[in-house]
């Protein structure tokens, strides 16, 4: 493939570097509402899927085909390397993840491990690899995982949650305990995150999905710190870094000090807000409802463009505020893809 | 009762008047945490309780005798009016809300009524002149109603919801019907409240919780004009008004415009810059994370002596950020009650 063909818009963007257009891609965009992925799901548990590359890979490369999107995220889950730690992880898409013997105590800290990244969870760096030969550099391949709050936030509710009143207890009534886990999960990201980039991984996504639902001083306390420390301790000069933050908008200076290349931010906050609150030196990723995307191929094309608009073509990367929801009709998915590129409707 | 027993604390907060101390409820407070409520729960169904003024009476007036808070909030539901308004609801405490007839068209939103309070809920009102008599002036009574977008959602997803997938559809796809129907709630509202003012509530909780999952111009669209209406509808001389919106720290200058004397703010943003935000024209009432609760009463302690530091002890309501949780320790609850009255551990 000739050099001048390679879509690198996504870095570029990430980089702060001058874009001729808006990159566009979504998050979860190898997911449920696509019928070729479902067909894949239909013979594989979640759990294979992640583990298998052949199938792994195929998934991770439909939205790519299927709607042309300016980048891949690898097919996997965040709770891959929690498992690898040594926690039981169940993993079924329709009721979410199932940890049946959540963290309670110093003890269950103590023995869970910092595992080695190749040795066991070697699948996922061969995901990366075969993306890379698969992609042979068209469009950029980001690498992901989730940050210690978050994850831990799962390993001691047991699964998802409402209120985290569980991960919350520990955080006012034992936060030692706490912040040894959050310690753990970081060492572990840090080494995660690093075979991923060495596997080939160009962009690094970390999801701390969960960190809006924590008052400003907790976020100070057991989020910021560990975000902070893993994006210090990744290579990236290889990989510019994103850091996803769902209800994140209350907290954007805060988040801005973890020294992600991007700050990928939920559809609470405006995107022109945003920019004036951090300034010129990060690039914005966002920030679309992905309830929009349940309209309509024309309101969809419209909001697009203002979003484009107001993030005035330059360090913005347009994607959604969350993930894309499983009801979403493929045609309007297109219709968001196609809004960066100047089709639409 | 000699007249200078009465504790009028919440409403001279309210009404930004001095007051010797900040004063205290907890959302909710009215609520599982409690056995003497679980006891009345054991042998009435939900909506029979709502529905039976002499056990609704008990059990409002539980959380006051049990705890000595500084108010006692009418114990109903959100929904009675949708009830009223023709649209089926099921009460089940342990599983939310169940419309099973969802609104999704202009035909369904045509037929609902406007309905007459004393009429169609004069069980409301009862509940409330008994609570009057019971109290006998010694503490304010709260009442209160849901705000037309948090009402609408559940009308139209059919019970609570995890993304608001069909009334963001709606939203976007059709907004005159989504207008409608928020028109026809505030209708309904506007006579509700002032039908309970009437009766003796002494002030007005408007819980528009999940106004907060909106972007911010939509809030200003399908969320702000509505809670306004209300507000501005109702005979606030005879009872000052509170809006709470989980949520709502993106946006607090949008929500003071709402006209509330108090706004109800949740735990993620920080007292003191809340205050910075919308001036001193406004009292503000939270806002401690529901989940401090589940920690121990020295905890709490320190945690609401903290929050009514950061209070100033003028146009501040001290209480939670949102709804207390069912497995919250009655002596933690007791803890933060007595930590405005200057006990504590």
């Amino acid at each position: 493939m000739a050099e001048d063909m390679r879509n690198d818009l996504l870095i570029r963007a990430a980089r702060g570097e001058r874009v001729e257009r808006t990159p566009v891609w979504m998050m979860r965009q190898a997911g449920r509402y696509l019928p070729e992925y479902r067909a894949v799901r239909a013979e594989t548990d979640f759990l294979t899927l992640c583990k298998t590359p052949d199938l792994a890979v195929e998934v991770s490369l439909q939205p790519y085909r299927i709607l042309d999107t300016d980048a891949v995220i690898m097919f996997s889950d965040i709770l891959i390397p929690v498992e690898a730690m040594g926690q039981e992880v169940r993993l079924t898409e329709q009721k979410g993840p199932e940890l049946p013997d959540p963290i309670r105590t110093r003890e269950q800290v103590d023995r869970l491990i910092v595992p080695d990244p190749i040795e066991k969870t070697g699948f996922v760096m061969e995901i990366i690899k075969r993306l890379r030969r698969e992609l042979d550099g068209r469009v950029p391949l980001i690498g992901f995982a989730g940050a210690p709050w978050t994850l831990a936030a799962y390993m001691i509710e047991g699964g998802g949650s409402k209120n985290y009143a569980q991960v919350k207890r520990m955080m006012y009534a034992a936060p030692a305990t706490l912040h040894a886990l959050l310690d753990k999960i970081a060492d572990t990201i840090i080494l995660y995150l690093n075979a991923q980039i060495e596997a080939g991984a160009e962009v690094i996504q970390l999801f701390d999905s969960w960190a809006g639902e924590l008052a400003p001083a907790d976020y100070e306390e057991f989020a910021l710190p560990y975000e902070r420390k893993i994006l210090e301790s990744i290579d990236r000069d290889a990989a510019p870094s994103i850091l996803f933050i769902n209800g994140c908008g209350i907290f954007l200076e805060k988040m801005r000090a973890s020294g992600a290349d991007v700050l990928s931010i939920d559809w609470r906050i405006d995107l022109k807000e945003a920019r004036e609150r951090v300034g010129e030196g990060v690039t914005l990723q966002g920030n679309l409802d992905p309830c929009v995307l349940l309209s309509t191929p024309e309101i969809i094309t419209a909001k697009a463009r203002e979003l484009i608009e107001a993030g005035g073509g330059r360090r913005h990367i347009l994607n959604l505020g969350h993930g894309i929801l499983p009801m979403t009709p493929v045609e309007n998915a297109r219709a968001f893809i196609q809004a960066a590129k100047g089709a639409g409707v």
